[in-house]
């Protein structure tokens, strides 16, 4: 297997309500969260505000080992680790689309984030409809979402 | 600046028509790309062909430094990094929403990878319409798109 060895920068933080794995819903949806992002990373928030919703990408810091097939609160039967999102996976790295409720200086609270308190953040990118809608799509074993 | 050294999983790699990043074009859409996944996750990707679109996340390997508001093809002053999609990045990982167009064993032939040839993919996870389409979704700065 191979491998990069990366310095990945902590660009922030996640403030939740969920302190521990067991205390977060699985894939809840309308937790309300804070990202404090560090300040030397705040000029690359300018303008954020315009954007209804976004990226963010972080690292699951309490994932520990991975196994390729899965089981899931969603069905009796495993799935493959590439067709589900467990934070358990080759590279712990959490991926949620998020509504930004509102904007102060270098914290953004933000809906629907399913990360738990102290999560780092390592990404942020706007969402944009043209690239990131896709209406037609059909979602596997998953018909019901995850 | 915090940082966490991590040793990130090759999960596979990009082949693409795009050799160098002068070939790619900007933010195309309809490129066709091949992910070559390691065998060594091929378990990992059972089933995935029941799902017609995917997030890939990529390492993007020829990025160098990055600034916190950037100059892009889409208007004529700076915006900030985080309002915007460029590969210089503080953290260089790619996020794209392709559609699944075949697979064959580990290989997946995917619509719409903005990378390079030999990019390094470090996490598929399905697209799921309830959590991933965001139909109301407004775009700040970049009404049009990216």
């Amino acid at each position: 297997m191979k491998k990069i060895s990366v310095d990945l920068k902590i660009i922030g933080v996640v403030h939740s309500l969920y302190k521990t794995i067991s205390d977060a819903p699985i894939r809840g949806k309308n937790e309300i969260s804070e990202i404090k992002l560090d300040r030397d990373y705040l000029e690359g928030l300018q303008d954020i505000e315009g954007f209804t919703h976004l990226h963010i990408l972080y690292w699951l810091h309490k994932s520990s080992d991975f196994s390729l097939l899965v089981k899931t609160p969603r069905d009796t039967i495993p799935h493959s680790v590439f067709s589900t999102r467990p934070p358990h996976r080759p590279n712990p790295i959490g991926h949620a689309v998020v509504e930004l409720v509102e904007r102060k200086n270098n914290k953004i609270i933000v809906k629907g984030l399913d990360a738990i308190e102290g999560t780092p953040i390592i990404d942020i990118k706007p969402y944009v409809k043209s690239l990131d809608v896709k209406d037609d799509a059909s979602s596997g074993w998953l018909k019901k979402g995850i």
